[in-house]
């Protein structure tokens, strides 16, 4: 990168806000996909909309890449650096602008946590609905740019049922407002494409999210299930049955074990698969859907059944849940977290299918999921350090995702694209569609600076870029 | 229009499905706004995707432009003819291919109308929620084309809430699918992009819609206000009070009247403003939302109440709502339907100040409309034989639409932009959002075939098309 762009660039943000010693840079050279690791040439952390903006139209002047960046929290190696480029960083602007009780909206930075806006809602009596499990850490920003979900989901929809307006800075570093305070919005529906565009069509530097009222009650039902069949059977006979649960999740053996072990919540040890069931609203309405779901779960077979009566025992029921993922980490050196969905009345036949691949790969697989939307986290344990193992995880993995695309389903429920799932977006959409989404980013993005070679790949017909191809172990990384 | 293209449009829907004689175009000369008026040179009726997939490569091949058109009950021109273009009708794509009760969706045709879904679901216990006023003969393809809404909209969202995939055909007769079964996917949000493009970005010829359950008790509470001020705060206090009603209407003096008059709905002729509060769901729920509704109406300030007994009353009382825009017709000559939306918590000032509009252009104004999402309809009532009364009927509209962009609302709810609104864009998007969305269409129709000259304006440093800068009455119809 030319000295003169450096110095535009602390002409803009000031010099201590950017970084390029090889020390501090070292944070920024991957997500929470750590397979990919590139270190960055250059991180810039602007404070402000126009910052970003006067950012964005010097890196348009001279083509310089920009992969714009949250916490980091990524599963998709989405914010992955490019050699040339400069990794954008949002972190600073991790305001709260306005929270209005009476509007139910809260206006805020893409730098501020996931949970804040729910925390600072809270002495209104509100929260912000989509929790996905990193919401400790995660930024708004980086679940508009993934379209985050959350155990809350199914009940609450996903980012982009949740939010009504953003700011983004174009490529050019032009200012574009999108949505509004009314529920429909003439021109293009540009807040939905943008939520889930993983960084390549813009930057954006302001969110105004719909906040929802803390529900009167909320109480958990954990059902222990001897076959993975009829838990996934329960799922639906409870939706089917009108039932919408706040939360409706599902673990089964490995998952179930490590996580008892770790957070002691009163998991069913013996069980083959567990659900979990949130019910919420007025406290009538919860005692009333309780009895009918504990019926419906009986019913498909249910070999233990146990409601939370306090706030401190559904929130240790939870915490089960939240630390599935790490805990399931201690059973395996390694382990590679899958996202997946599925229509939910495939949930019995494509587990059984995974049970099956993981006996065919002589790996462990263990499944903790948003079962209500159908959304899979198969996590496979492996050990990086065996010869083979690790293209085997790979191999394993793909044929998780080709599974969901079969069954229905799609190749991400959450954790985007990036540049992880590139190769499988060739199994979603044919080339007409593929060559479609590039001429919508080229409409954004002409020069193609926005997060190049992530979330679409070239269409088959006219690829190029083989290194994509590649399976993830021989790929080097991409500054050599 | 050449010979040769006509024969080969014959050769794919067959010449009987090809119409061309003066007396048998004129139903298509105009949608629902048949202020605006254009003879088609031709149009044309498919029967499938793949005709329409043949249609349009042939246009892409000749450049022939292509106006799509659902059942005509549009209220913004975005149907009217373009001279030297194919209207291409929807109407023979009528089939609803299949309604699954255990994954509550149904796959249609565009050309089903919105209240067949319905209709066909009922006996599966499902129902489609989104239910424009002109259900009973608006297409569900329309619906798509507008993102219509409905009066159940502000509990169950509006068309791009209810979809969950579609199949669409680009410019150059390419099929793409998008949306699909679980309920994220991968790739940009070409779903909510497509709702409420207007014709503009594809051809939709496959629907599948969410279906929800009928709830098992409805019930509508009636109330008169002496003041439209304190009905304008009744909505807002039922919904900061945690209650989301199926449907909140808002009528005020002369919808009142006419309505009454027309539907003997048992409507309080004297009220100022009256509200329709319809609450839904189990039974004890429903009771006892009602009982906190009805205490937040009277301490509204509420000067009549009744609530519907029986599913007849339930029905009498929708009747005068539904029938209101005839009913108020026939107070007037003329009348022209405004569809602007603003934050709910504007609504009493918007409302004074659209009534001292009404003073100022000496025009009556009937208000109509979803207050529940601040999506408002006002009537103004005029006489096109009164020299001038429709040039200031236009500039009063204008102004309600001014209003409603300054208020932090937006210039459509559900009606879309088409031609009547073009102009109206620039008081809602700069230049640079303009540009955008010129981009985007470019991206989907570089040859500007699908609907030109609709839903997005010139930017006005860029401007050519002087035309649509004129007010509608000076505007020649674009045949001549």
């Amino acid at each position: 990168m030319d000295a003169i762009i450096f110095e535009a660039l602390e002409a803009i943000v000031g010099s201590e806000f950017i970084i390029v010693d090889k020390e501090t840079l070292h944070p920024y050279e991957c997500d929470g996909l750590s397979v990919y690791c590139s270190l960055p040439t250059c991180v810039v952390l602007p404070a402000s909309t126009k910052e970003v903006m006067a950012i964005m139209a010097l890196c348009h002047q001279h083509k310089v890449t920009v992969v714009a960046r949250g916490a980091g929290t990524g599963l998709s190696a989405g914010a992955l650096p490019i050699e040339g480029g400069i990794v954008l960083s949002l972190a600073r602007l991790n305001r709260i602008l306005e929270i209005n009780s009476e509007s139910g909206l809260a206006q805020v930075q893409p730098g501020v946590r996931n949970l804040a806006i729910s925390e600072s809602a809270s002495r209104y009596g509100f929260y912000y609905a989509p929790d996905p499990s990193s919401q400790i850490a995660c930024s708004i920003g980086g679940n508009v740019a993934e379209n985050a979900g959350g155990v809350h989901c199914l009940k609450y929809g996903l980012t982009v049922h949740n939010i009504v307006s953003l700011v983004f800075i174009t490529a050019q570093g032009e200012r574009i407002d999108v949505g509004g305070k009314s529920p429909d919005i003439a021109g293009f529906d540009f807040l939905a494409l943008m939520t889930g565009s993983e960084g390549m069509l813009g930057i954006v530097t302001e969110i105004t999210v719909r906040l929802l009222p803390i529900p009167e009650l909320a109480r958990v039902i954990l059902a222990g299930f001897d076959k993975v069949e009829n838990a996934a059977n329960a799922v639906n006979a409870l939706i089917s049955n009108g039932i919408i649960p706040a939360g409706l999740e599902m673990m089964d053996r490995y998952a179930i074990q490590a996580a008892e072990d770790f957070a002691h919540a009163g998991y069913p040890k013996d069980a083959e698969a567990l659900l979990l069931c949130e019910l919420d609203g007025t406290a009538d309405d919860v005692n009333h859907q309780l009895q009918l779901a504990q019926a419906l779960l009986e019913a498909a077979g249910a070999s233990s059944l146990r409601i939370s009566d306090s706030e401190e025992e559904r929130a240790l029921m939870w915490k089960g849940r939240k630390s599935a993922f790490p805990a399931v980490g201690r059973l395996s050196p390694d382990y590679y977290c899958m996202d997946g969905t599925i229509p939910r009345r495939q949930l019995a036949s494509v587990l059984a299918e995974i049970h099956r691949l993981s006996q065919h790969y002589g790996l462990r697989v263990a499944n903790v999921f948003h079962a209500g939307d159908g959304n899979l986290h198969p996590l496979i344990l492996f050990d990086a350090n065996v010869p083979g193992e690790l293209e085997q995880t790979e191999a394993f993995g793909a044929d998780i995702l080709r599974i969901c695309v079969e069954a229905g389903g799609c190749i991400t429920g959450e954790h985007g694209v990036g540049l992880e799932k590139i190769e499988q977006m060739h199994h979603q959409f044919n080339d007409a569609e593929l060559a479609q989404f590039l001429r919508v980013k080229a409409a954004f993005d002409p020069d193609n600076l926005l997060n190049p070679g992530k979330g679409i790949p070239t269409p088959k017909h006219c690829q190029e870029h083989t290194v994509m191809k590649q399976p993830l172990s021989q790929r080097g990384s991409p500054n050599g």
